[in-house]
């Protein structure tokens, strides 16, 4: 009988043994928290202990513009690189990538030369576009012919055009709610101007600034050349300068531009897209991109265009180190370098994941700005979207309802064939062009909570993502 | 057979002439503009040939900041009145209404004086609160204690307050998406921070701005005294004194301020809202009320508190007059004068009302700055509320998702008992409390696109409701 009675007390002890262990094991279950719980902390996190303001203010303005190839840009690469390591992250690297090095030179200046007497000359600020070869050391001295787009160029003709400086005077159409489609309306001017202008045997392009501000800033961008066409100097123009210039056209149809710039492009240099990343616990090889790019234009500080993007892809992989969750799957920040003229970065990124047969599940590019997030869109297969859209609700509680088809950024756009859904956050666009490409963008224009409410959504996404798949 | 056949002739004409009539009477019917097509000519007019932006900039820059009873708030009234007899409303009038004249004086100043040898002393900027006492001209200079809310002063009690100046330092929670909600959370230590000082006898009450943001900046606001107890002075410190001054505490809690402010109440002054009304055409005794308050603190150019609503108030009825639609109830744009010190203009603007027994079935007001429009609350009966609801999907399209039940603003508060819809635009709200009462509130952090989408979006509802009634 003792024996037996041991046997019970031994039984006993090993039940409730087993059911303390196993009440554990459900109060650890019942006690995961909810994807809405975690958007909140993520949310709250980066809105009390945020980062990435300061981290901003570092990039900004201890660095400032870097445009590829640029010892700015190497002073970027560097910088970003340590703040990853800084975090503790799994791994931090460097993806070698060759950029181009352009550069604006010292001297960039134009003045109007009336024809009429008694009317003076009059300086006028313009920005080389990236990319635009130089004008002869003399500069060019031109009249100058003002038209809306190339159907008028058409229409003028070699006869009209040849020996003079064109300008492209369309505005962006300010009645279009979200800017980016009125930037998309007008933005030809810039890429293919000096082509279609050069054609037609002019000596130059003059572009309106691609901004619906009234302002006295010219907004640089890329624009493009082709082999079979002379390539002739593209510069871009203040939108209030371009206003004075026309009316100046009306008033004075022979003025004249005389124009110099100094720009060309040097040998390609090597650099890097930087890149850091945490582990999936359960699917390490299923990989989540959060990515933007870390080059700037040269003009002001790179402030919405787009340190934004890279302080709130750091700072998404910090929250989750911070706040201790281990995400199920990869996630990878990516600086990319080079997206703003050349794309090299983005195109490097792509050929080595394949390369590497990584299976990259997502990608998320911010891109847009530091603004107030407004949404995201996204492209990929009806499954894939379908599983997203599900989680517009979480995301609604923050104010956030634009959950759009239009795919992602440029960066993450070539590793599309890879079978990746690609999304781009989407901030409130009123005040991006305001900026972009031009000396205003700085660090000043960038508000503390918009972008740290933007860190927060893209991580809630990359969560969800790694927590879910798809 | 002649004359028959005359009859037959003439017959058929009639027929032909009243088939025309009809037929016109039918396309006049058909081409009747939807409400999406009117809502989109509004948008578009207000972003393409928008005058509100131009406005705002006159009154910020041309007349500045303009607290009740200030000469600044006399031509603010003037240029009001103006501005709406230019744009050809149907009327255009003052209602008078006494104001308090409370005044910031010249000197306006404190500093900490270190207990501890070898520390020096420090200049920190103050705002004196609206409508505080001045100090006595020698200056109050005494030992600081440091709260976060009443319930630690009451625990505190009069041995540990009396002779002290209370510091109120909680700071506005930033984890709230609305910051309205943060500034709910916070705004008591300033409303009722002297009062509650006082009663233990405290000599002076200091608090934190009602900011979120981290600056250099004191941001003023009304306050309140009882006459049951002592009124002792108070006085705003910036985000960024605050800190300063609490870590000093810590360092050194025998540490002083000597505190200066020459503020005072003078008498009541006359002043006025002023009043723009275009009459409806079908049911010119149905009134719709939009509106924003004239009066600004005197620290700062009331850009987006409130110029921002003024202008857009104005605005509105202009576009309906620009495109030619004459709205089926009369609506009126008021200028409430006396909102941040008083309320005295919207308590007038109800108390006419109800004298003159105008039946007023809506009020709009914009009261939370030129910022992008999100949405619209409101508060009204379930047929009112419903039938807003209904038009939400119209507001979409522009991005504004947020329809909520908080009410109106303060200005058409007095309104309520008299079965009238209120209602309040709701912009997006990041960046509202950086400038909120402090000198940083000026023209220069007014974005011209958000506030003409702010613009378009009243008018539009204003539109809904006059054409559709309640």
């Amino acid at each position: 009988m003792k024996s037996a009675s041991l046997f019970c007390k031994s039984f006993l002890v090993v039940i409730i043994f087993i059911s303390s262990l196993s009440f554990n094991f459900l109060s650890a279950q019942t006690s995961k928290p909810t994807d809405e719980e975690v958007v909140k902390q993520l949310f709250d996190a980066a809105l009390k202990q945020g980062k990435c303001y300061g981290w901003l203010d570092e990039l900004c303005n201890g660095i400032g513009g870097r445009l590829s190839g640029s010892p700015e840009a190497e002073k970027a690469v560097q910088w970003g690189k340590k703040l990853m390591e800084q975090q503790g992250f799994d791994r931090v690297y460097l993806q070698e990538v060759m950029v181009p090095h352009w550069v604006r030179g010292e001297k960039e200046k134009a003045e109007l030369i009336p024809s009429l007497k008694g009317k003076k000359k009059q300086t006028i600020n313009i920005s080389a576009l990236g990319g635009s070869v130089c004008t002869p050391k003399k500069g060019i001295e031109a009249e100058v012919i003002e038209v809306r787009n190339f159907e008028e160029l058409a229409t003028l003709g070699r006869e009209k055009i040849e020996g003079k400086i064109v300008f492209f005077n369309r505005p962006m159409e300010p009645t279009h709610t979200c800017t980016f489609d009125a930037y998309g309306g007008a933005v030809n001017q810039r890429g293919r101007g000096a082509i279609e202008a050069a054609k037609y045997g002019a000596l130059a392009a003059i572009v309106r600034s691609m901004t619906l501000a009234y302002d006295e800033h010219p907004h640089t961008g890329a624009m493009r050349y082709l082999d079979t066409i002379t390539k002739v100097p593209a510069a871009a123009i203040s939108t209030k300068g371009a206003e004075l210039l026309s009316q100046s056209l009306k008033e004075d149809p022979k003025l004249k531009i005389r124009m110099e710039m100094q720009c060309q492009a040097l040998p390609d240099v090597k650099s890097y897209n930087v890149i850091g990343e945490i582990k999936g616990s359960e699917f390490p090889d299923e990989i989540i991109v959060i990515g933007g790019h870390l080059d700037s234009w040269d003009t002001g500080q790179g402030a919405h265009d787009d340190g934004a993007g890279i302080v709130q892809s750091i700072e998404a992989l910090r929250l989750f180190k911070t706040l201790g969750i281990r995400p199920k799957r990869t996630i990878r920040a990516v600086l990319f370098m080079n997206e703003e003229n050349g794309m090299r970065g983005g195109l490097k990124y792509a050929e080595e994941a394949k390369k590497l047969n990584e299976k990259h599940i997502a990608a998320i590019e911010s891109d847009r700005g530091g603004f107030t997030p407004r949404g995201f869109s996204m492209g990929g297969g009806d499954k894939q979207v379908e599983k997203v859209m599900a989680w517009k609700k979480l995301f609604e509680k923050y104010d956030m309802h634009e959950f759009t088809l239009e795919g992602g950024g440029v960066d993450i756009g070539p590793l599309k064939n890879q079978d990746v859904l690609l999304m781009e956050l989407l901030p409130d666009s009123q005040r991006y062009f305001d900026y972009h490409h031009s000396p205003s963008d700085t660090f000043d224009k960038v508000n503390k909570r918009e972008l740290e409410l933007g860190a927060a959504a893209l991580t809630s996404m990359l969560y969800l993502l790694s927590e879910h798949g798809l």
